[in-house]
């Protein structure tokens, strides 16, 4: 990278620069406008990072005091192993920082974060018309061949 | 179905039916011989499902007095809207069965689930490769055009 | 009790006569006026009840097509037993019906979702002042000697 | 204390010396011979503590390099507040270190980790014959009045 990212763990200071990056990583799937998530949603989900009854946590990027990039995951459980399953929800860098290591670095913090909490795997789910994350997740992932189903109810 | 099927709770007292099979289920995912799940992870997510503090549970479909489906499924997080998401683990017909709509009632059976549980997506994975599974699955649900990434630590 | 008394799971339709017992119930506790519970916290609550991730739940008391009584109770996790230990964080029955068997039956109900829920323990907590109280806690629990310290942090 | 004393989270290494600690304090509570804690309810407890899905963690004291006390507390929803409440479920000394301030800075660290993880109040019982104990928490928290009630189910 061109200038020292730090990833760390979200602090409730955050907000405002983390509700951008938020806002901008929703837009690039659509839920913007009328299709916006609804305000207490956002509110929710940043109430969860900081609830230690919650397994939901927040990682963000800094460089030069600003915040880049943002990564959301949680653990969960899995019926084919003791110890809970990372699932990376959410990843995304400002654009003017694409391209500089900032969502490898971001995906680095999360294997670290599982590892030392004792869950073997981290997933995560993409569009296969992504081509250019998949650039990125298949030198640090392996594509596992599995393709989601899902169905609102 | 050409009879009657029932889809109900898994009871304490279907272990050994339903380990047969759930041993089935990981066969067909390769999850045998040396590759096999290791009986206290069997034995956890078992006891996972009669576990009140877990939000994981088993459905099994049963005719003439004869388990002949399982499907597993848990709740989790979402970091885009307030209730959890509904995550459809494991689902697996006994192979004389399939065909006939045990699948289909299976899942049906998580909608109602998920539903009564305020929760508004239910999802699973499959494997691109296995088209028998998806010509059921793209009648009741949606392929998202997701694919998952994954990543041991 | 002098007439049927129903115990049932919550519904969201019960929202408006469940948040008079619940006011009468935190005005007991001296949470009223500029004590009172916030708004948000009883809202939260209350959407926990219906959050399948949550393992919260409430039973209500109807008699007469009116809710008489309250019971919201909780599972989480215990050092000394596999299994969920099962706290009854609240239990209120409304001033007319008191004497009557209401906070008893609730009592019942809640073993029972502990005993189905593979829960081996109920308990709760009742300030040493309560007379009232503990004239019914003494007929269907066990005064265990334990106290209770707690600290603002 | 008459030397440093470190508060650390537990590693997985601790095993062997915190099990003597932990198997001290079942005794304190009756729970040996016979009544003993089942060998699979530890070996579950001490998993959970590294399991990232639990929200139960554990402290330990360590002087030269031994382990001379444990705290065990977990995250559990409350009815009345938005974030957890925090119970310190365990608190143990070896006898060797009492009354050096072992107890007080175990429970000083659970206050620090509920603030830190944004859990207002931490609470624990005590039996109100143990008077020693007593003595220490009556310097670092407030005895509510609350008595505990439980009924196996």
């Amino acid at each position: 990278m061109s200038e020292a990212v730090e990833i760390r763990a979200v602090h409730r200071a955050d907000f405002q620069q983390w509700k951008q990056l938020w806002d901008g990583y929703n837009a690039f799937y659509g839920r913007t406008g009328d299709s916006a998530l609804a305000p207490e949603v956002t509110l929710m989900t940043w109430s969860r990072f900081f609830d230690s009854y919650e397994p939901m946590h927040a990682l963000v990027a800094e460089a030069s005091a600003r915040i880049v990039g943002l990564a959301h995951f949680l653990y969960h459980r899995s019926t084919i192993q003791l110890p809970p399953t990372c699932y990376l929800a959410d990843l995304f860098t400002v654009e003017a920082r694409r391209g500089q290591g900032v969502g490898r670095a971001l995906i680095g913090a999360v294997y670290e974060h599982a590892k030392l909490a004792g869950s073997p795997r981290v997933y995560w789910q993409t569009h296969e018309t992504n081509a250019v994350a998949m650039r990125l997740y298949d030198q640090v992932a392996e594509r596992s061949g599995f393709v989601v189903y899902r169905r609102s109810v």
